[in-house]
């Protein structure tokens, strides 16, 4: 240990080094993952919830390319739900609640059987670095251990800061401690920092809540789940439930404001505009007197709750007063107050796309510390760092994900040729190719990817070229069967769709818009075709989405292109996007300050997306 | 919460806080558990194990009373061994190992279980005094919480300072935060406090180590269990694994000593006598030149181990090379170093039977804070202190236990009559009626009372009613019924004992040294007498111990008057106790410093044990 030389040193066991970790070890570098707690590798900081709208596709990549994100969610799960399921299947989003005790266990137990991966519980108070490169890390205890290079994912901890009302003290997390050493040293050796804040709940007991006026949001009737291997698919789950603020909690909540760091000035850095705290909400959205409050059960057994959609740093006997104005919330009882967090982050403009630092060779950053926030997005940068820098160690080619070929893509381009100012996080309106880039493919994008590089197992490949041939076969058969008029007419009845008049391709019937694959299965051929080639759901899903989306596919690519050819279009000087409502709130704001020359400017500013875009190209009439 | 009334506060929740929010809630008292960590209730800070010679005896105890670490114990054992079974009954001592995330985890939902208890999630700074009452604890976020009694059981966090080698550092366990505020405020209260200190091994990779060169140390053939309830008894264990250290061994850790924080000075406070560091070991017996290291698994599922005898503050770079001489960890792999911890305690003396202070009424102290060290001792303080917290807010009478009803009563009574110098920890020896003070009796010693004060369920009851009706009328079986030479000479043949010439009481036989319990069943009455009865293991036990062990009772009642009517013998002035080699190392220490007048004050240092008395009243020729 202390004497050998590692390929890679994982620097944090939070969601990116705990993927970090496995991909470098898994790939076979001899990998290091130091950590301030060995018990709290994998920990969930926030919310017990996994994916969600786009973050949901980057679990399934994550998957897809061999990490371990969307197999330990799937074995600690306790509710599954594919989110915008009545939307096209781009949207679909798959999402998962935890048990929070479970999710950290069992990346626990995933890393420890990576026989690679060494561990080592200690706080890194620097990097060794030589002749320009990083050649290592040394610990608070005063160990140096050296390795080929270093992947940093310190997440919220690099000089944590944290706020309750008017206290503040340091602390990675509730009840953990920050890091120091690492940011000062990288300022020393030219890089340049920040400061972010995200903010976090109450945690209270379930004992004290009255579900009974709450709206119950149970999970998917046949749950899915988002590893492409044969992981548990739920039996059983639990409910999370909806309840509402009122004006009531609010003119409660606003007693404190005066206290609040996060009005009075004591907080300056910036927090997740996606993630606002419930006085933010308030304030910035002053006309709403009601806001969703989200219940959520913590894990299987335990009674502790998540109040998803009140985090707060206000004074802590405000967040309790107005938590009990909360229906359903009149008898609640805390296990901990919610809190705000300042911590240091490293514009992420400093990085190649391989998410190695461009000042330190060997040096990556990872997760939280690049600008981030959630676990998905953390996740999908620990598992591109630790690929790399596997790669790298081997002298092998870059490993680098393209916008139109992953979220993950879109995620390190953003990040490395935008950077951004607030906490980054993807939305599916972040990615031009958003048709493309769905939950139900990313095995079909990136595995043989994966397997390339030597990350996905051989078994992976094999289910997705089965998935792969077993559709495509599918699909041509939609595309070379004709069907009659008096075998599909009952079924487009049923739908109150046109009926036919003579024969036609199963494709072209399929396609129409309230036609479902469960509809095609009435069909004799189809159903026959099915059984005969053992088709799973999986196959039939990937089949009814390709026979059913291709119109869009090609739809898109066309607005993709027309996006890059009008690229280069003026905007006049001193433009007003104020009044273009059909921005984005943060398009708006960011326009105004910003006041892009082109649209090609326009496009490169954080936070406008390529929606946007397409608004502001309708209005300057292209 | 914030403005209710608790009827008990327990700040803490280690093993004595765990214990102590069961007992008060499980009475019926409105009780809050506020502790730095709600992920860390129950947390063993050192060796994955419970029980053990004495220790286990007192488990058993709590779990007679109606406390919970026997089933949460039982609930998470990976290996269970009754140990000393090949000595007397008073010396059976049950220890277990367990998954150490199981045991945190059980004790979480247990406690979840009741419905009584509130958790609250923040550092105690200080506790609310008004004239002369403990009315309730202030929060480090300034928060008032109100309760009509306060128990403290801050273990190894009072100002807690880890060392290792050369560093030191705040915490109170490795990588938590130490808690402040509460010792300053008690000295101005006028309470005394001291230092103590204690340590811990390293923990390592399973991986690296060789165990074919290690001598496996499986668990019992047929594991027994802790609670008298119907806990699951175990299936299939997890082995440990014994090692040496050697003067190699030594030679490396003794090229550490002048960084050691332990012999240069900067630890001053005293640590456990029985739970030595190596250093310490190599040090006191200097001619021993292989030590024991009992390797033992941390879970089910982990690779972490544990390095039961290798607990040590030299500078990890050495607790590194020495270890990696050790047979069988040639390529040892840490997970962490090992390290001391000094921590703020007050002498228990300041203490009433009841673990109430004499200073402040309604505040108590329980566990670690009293001076005390071992998860056992702790545990069991905790449960008393809540117990008589509970009474005590019902204006219901003390619960106090004598030393000839549990090791428990021991323990209380040794700390505050005698006080303690050093971490105390419990022995056998300790105790003067320790063949009333047995494993298999504390249920019929005990569960009464405990079901009397409103603890203990019926259930408990009615199954130690039932076990006790059933062994009596068993011994009974055996002093009336009488066996033929033709019967029982075949058994005493087989375990070479005299053969008997004609009919005798069956209870004289089973008597003899040789016959057990096994051989009367050979015997057809007997075998018929337990069919018809069915009586089980347990029932077969008792009755074996109380027809096998009666001579020794009465002996040791004997002894024990004994003692009490030469308890005022002189002793002369200047006496030299080195040369009494059957006196403890301890005793002869402290005699020797102490130099007591009488009998009776010798009996009263604190580490003079009933055993070495007896020597030094044969040695007076008394
Ligand atoms: C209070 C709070 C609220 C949050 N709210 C939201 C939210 O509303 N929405 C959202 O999407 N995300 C939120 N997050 C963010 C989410 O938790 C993170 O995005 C995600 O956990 C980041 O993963 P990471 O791996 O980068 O870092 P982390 O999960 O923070 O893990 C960092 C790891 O590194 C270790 N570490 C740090 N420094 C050192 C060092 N010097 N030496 C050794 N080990 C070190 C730590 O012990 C930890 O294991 C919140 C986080 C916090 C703390
Ligand atoms: C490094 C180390 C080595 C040890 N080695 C041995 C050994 O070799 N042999 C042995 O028998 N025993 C050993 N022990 C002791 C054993 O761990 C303790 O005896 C036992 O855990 C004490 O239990 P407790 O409940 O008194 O305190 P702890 O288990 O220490 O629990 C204290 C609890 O109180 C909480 N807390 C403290 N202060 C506050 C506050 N102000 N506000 C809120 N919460 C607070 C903490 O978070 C924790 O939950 C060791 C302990 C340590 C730390």
């Amino acid at each position: 240990m202390f004497g050998e030389e590692y390929d890679v040193i994982v620097v944090g066991g939070g969601h990116a080094g705990a993927e970090a970790a496995a991909a470098a070890g898994n790939m076979g570098s001899k990998t290091l993952l130091v950590t301030m707690n060995l018990q709290t590798i994998g920990q969930m900081s926030c919310n017990p919830a996994m994916g969600g709208i786009a973050k949901g596709q980057i679990v399934r990549e994550i998957d897809a390319l061999g990490g371990m994100s969307g197999i330990i969610t799937d074995k600690s799960a306790i509710q599954f739900k594919m989110l915008n399921k009545s939307k096209g299947p781009a949207m679909w989003s798959p999402r998962a609640q935890s048990d929070r005790m479970r999710f950290a266990e069992e990346w626990r137990l995933a890393l420890e059987n990576i026989p690679n991966v060494d561990f080592y519980q200690e706080m890194v108070s620097g990097l060794l670095i030589e002749n320009g490169k990083a050649v290592g890390v040394k610990s608070s205890l005063g160990i140096d251990i050296r390795a080929k290079s270093v992947i940093l994912t310190n997440g919220t901890f690099l000089n944590g800061l944290i706020h309750i009302g008017e206290k503040q003290f340091g602390g990675g997390r509730a009840g953990e401690k920050a890091a120091t050493g690492i940011t000062e040293q990288l300022l020393q050796l030219g890089f340049e920092s920040g400061r972010m804040k995200t903010g976090t709940p109450p945690r209270v007991d379930g004992r004290s809540l009255d579900y009974s006026v709450m709206t119950p949001q149970p999970g998917d009737a046949i749950p899915e789940k988002f590893s492409y291997l044969r992981t548990p698919v739920l039996t059983t789950q639990r409910d999370c439930f909806l309840t509402h603020t009122s004006e009531l909690v609010h003119d409660v909540l606003r007693e404190g404001f005066d206290r609040s760091p996060m009005f009075n000035g004591r907080i300056k850095s910036v927090g997740p505009r996606y993630c606002p705290s419930i006085e933010d909400k308030i304030n910035r959205f002053a006309d709403k007197n009601s806001h969703q409050i989200f219940v959520e059960p913590e894990g299987w057994d335990t009674v502790e709750v998540y109040v998803n959609g009140f985090s707060t740093s206000l004074p802590e006997d405000i967040q309790f007063k107005a938590l009990r104005t909360v229906k359903g919330f009149e008898k609640v009882k805390f296990f901990r107050p919610g809190y705000a967090i300042e911590y240091d982050y490293f514009p992420p403009t400093q990085l190649k796309h391989t998410l190695e630092t461009k000042l330190v060779d060997n040096l990556y950053f990872a997760g939280q510390i690049n600008g981030t926030t959630g676990y998905e997005e953390a996740a999908s940068q620990g598992l591109m760092a630790g690929i790399n820098a596997h790669l790298k160690v081997n002298e092998k080619e870059d490993f680098i994900l393209k916008r139109d070929e992953a979220y993950i893509g879109v995620l390190i381009d953003d990040l490395i040729t935008k950077g951004t100012e607030e906490p980054y996080r993807m939305f599916t309106s972040r990615a031009e190719y958003r048709t493309l880039l769905r939950q139900d493919n990313a095995d079909l994008r990136l595995t043989p990817k994966g397997y390339e590089i030597g990350l996905a197992k051989k078994e992976r490949l094999i289910r997705m070229e089965e998935k792969e041939l077993k559709s495509d076969s599918f699909v041509n058969f939609f595309r070379e069967t004709s069907v009659k008029p008096e075998e599909v007419n009952p079924i487009l009845d049923s739908v109150n769709s046109a009926l036919v008049k003579q024969s036609d391709k199963m494709f072209k019937v399929f396609s129409r818009p309230k036609v479902t694959m469960d509809h095609m299965l009435q069909l004799e051929a189809v159903s026959g075709f099915v059984e005969e080639n053992n088709l799973d759901r999986e196959v039939l899903e990937q089949t009814e989405i390709q026979v059913k989306y291709s119109g869009y596919i090609a739809k898109e690519k066309n607005n993709a292109d027309k996006l890059l050819r009008l690229e280069n279009v003026k905007i006049p000087a001193n433009f007003d996007y104020s009044d273009l409502k059909s921005l984005s709130y943060e398009a708006r704001e960011k326009l105004n300050a910003i006041q892009p020359v082109t649209i090609a400017q326009a496009a490169r500013v954080s936070g406008v997306n390529p929606s946007d875009i397409s608004v502001l190209l309708v209005y300057l009439g292209r």
